[in-house]
């Protein structure tokens, strides 16, 4: 099987995109969805670091390449409809751009949105006005 | 804080959607990805029971109404931009309308695509024909 046969599998929407959900691979924590085009599960199975598409940039997005907060490559798997990917990650420092582990920081309860969770690191550390 | 507010923090897109993740709560296995709406949102806040908006049948989809796995909301959580929701639940027998617990049960290992679990019920005896 080759990798056009890997990405045959995967029904890409109207836009060329499909969600990827990133999972920390040993504690099983949910960090962070995102959207990969071809060429970034292209890009994330040749490197075994997670590589999305950005739409607000319309770019590739190489997660931690700006703020090195990496996602390293456990495995990726497909759903049964081949239009969500789950991305088992080793995931650096925090996942998100707020300077947290997870980006899924806020719950609903006792009928509020409430945080869950503080910054491990600062944003302007991460980044000095860049995202990524 | 009332629905309203809740509501206001999330961030549907063009159609009115937000993708949700369904995680089991306890064991930390991810089941599947759908889509929501207002309605579903509101919904399965006010029943504890996961409601999605199917995209196909273009309606709200009570997931289980069909084929009895319902999935019972242990707590709703909210990413950093408000785009992407995480939805704790207890998930009765499957997830996936193939009869496996996760939709997630195709792997990328050594270069090609494996199936990672097999089906614990039949598909026949979930549906009888229908899907949800």
């Amino acid at each position: 099987m080759s990798l056009t046969d890997i990405l045959s599998t995967i029904s890409f929407d109207a836009a060329g995109l499909v969600p990827a959900i990133a999972q920390q691979h040993d504690t099983g924590e949910v960090l962070m969805m995102a959207w990969m085009n071809r060429e970034a599960v292209q890009e994330t199975l040749a490197t075994a670091r997670v590589c999305y598409f950005s739409r607000s940039r319309n770019a590739l997005w190489r997660k931690g390449q700006t703020s090195g907060q990496l996602q390293h490559l456990k495995e990726l798997r497909i759903d049964c409809d081949g239009d969500t990917l789950l991305l088992l990650v080793d995931q650096e420092g925090v996942a998100c751009h707020t300077g947290r582990r997870s980006c899924f920081f806020r719950a609903v309860r006792d009928g509020a949105v409430a945080g869950i969770a503080a910054p491990l690191v600062s944003p302007k550390t991460l980044y000095c006005g860049s995202h990524g």
